[in-house]
């Protein structure tokens, strides 16, 4: 039998804090395909696999290496036809795509701002240096400055939800009845940022919020045992149960 | 041989104005459907059909009368299931739904802002009342202060737009390789604000502009020859003519 890792990040107590890789996580279940979970930190990515990649997720499949999730999920869709599609069409791809490209630019940026300095603090000593230079240099900013600002993000952030939001009063998943790759890119930015936020991303009766405790629920509860700081408790939602 | 007709507003000129008609019309011509157009004012609408409708496209097909663009599209793939399917799976569906919000959302509704006196200035006069009194209910301010403030929108919604920009950068159809209702919903949109626009939307470098004038060549050109001032001139994109 040949060998499944994906390669994820992880914080001090295990916490997985990748938007990226926890995309891959939920292909990973959608297709049913089972895997080990490998622990790094950012100061380890360059010494994995071939030594060529610069980001995760990294997914070892068999000796096949493959990085950067979207082509993950195009490389899981080609090698396992057999096994539940995460596109549905080509169509489907193209759309998703752009669903994929909104929530990086529009959500997950801001969900970077907001919680930088709750993920430097996260993360193993050893990483620290090289986060908060490289994040730094990205921001233009200190991590200190960039998290005086958070206030100021967040009314942003909920604001540009809102064409999801709309579309989510009208169905239970992005992908309409049943789950899609555009809502494991979603779930999975919201559940990299809850993981580590200390001020509440969403307002309790957001209906955001009922979504993402449905997809917490998807694949053997992936998520349904994860510490979530930085959403409303389950208990604010009636009648929905983590 | 029943009729099928298609409600829609018009300046006085004949030029169509809105972007949800634009949606059907491309959706009919997806679906090699023809149809007779019918040119109405706003103030006609009640009285169209069975005199419920409050909003075009209206649609007549053979004795069934659909209102909203996207139930009209919607019943267009239950009605003709042999013909190119709008939607290609119950996934994408859902997913442009999404796009749909969004695009409504984020960019309708500021090319309205943007265009709103322009539009006014393009009816027919016996619109212009109801359009003046509804409209400023609406922004909540003249159209004379909506126009002054257009300045101040267009670079809101040029960033807006990004992630569009984005996915087109690497596909040539919001769908892939070939057009999808998204396409359609999106280029409604274009056509119908450049169509009256008195300022340039896109800048003339923008990646937009050839993906627009694909969707202007569909379905037996069905936008090739239309006058859309508010939209860069074909000789500013290299190579791409109209």
């Amino acid at each position: 039998m040949t060998a499944r890792r994906l390669y994820e990040l992880t914080t001090e107590d295990g916490c997985s804090i990748s938007p990226y890789v926890w995309r891959t996580k939920f292909a990973l279940g959608h297709k049913k395909l089972p895997y080990e979970s490998r622990a790094v930190g950012f100061t380890d990515i360059l010494t994995i696999g071939p030594g060529t990649f610069k980001s995760v997720p990294i997914l070892e499949d068999g000796g096949n290496w493959i990085g950067d999730s979207w082509a993950i999920a195009s490389y899981l869709d080609r090698a396992y036809p057999g096994a539940p599609p995460l596109f549905s069409s080509h169509v489907d791809y193209g759309t998703t795509r752009f669903f994929e490209r909104w929530l990086t630019v529009e959500v997950v940026s801001k969900l970077f701002r907001i919680c930088v300095l709750d993920i430097y603090n996260r993360l193993p000593e050893k990483d620290r240096a090289y986060f908060r230079q490289s994040r730094e240099a990205r921001l233009a900013l200190p991590l200190e400055a960039a998290h005086c600002q958070r206030e100021q993000y967040l009314p942003e952030l909920r604001e540009r939800l809102q064409p999801l939001r709309l579309t989510l009063r009208e169905q239970s998943f992005i992908g309409g009845d049943s789950p899609s790759y555009a809502d494991y890119v979603a779930a999975g930015a919201f559940i990299w940022a809850g993981s580590v936020a200390t001020v509440e991303l969403l307002e309790a009766n957001d209906p955001l919020v009922p979504w993402l405790r449905r997809c917490l629920d998807l694949h053997d509860r992936i998520g349904a045992s994860l510490s979530l700081p930085g959403l409303p408790a389950p208990s604010d939602q009636n009648g929905v149960s983590r």
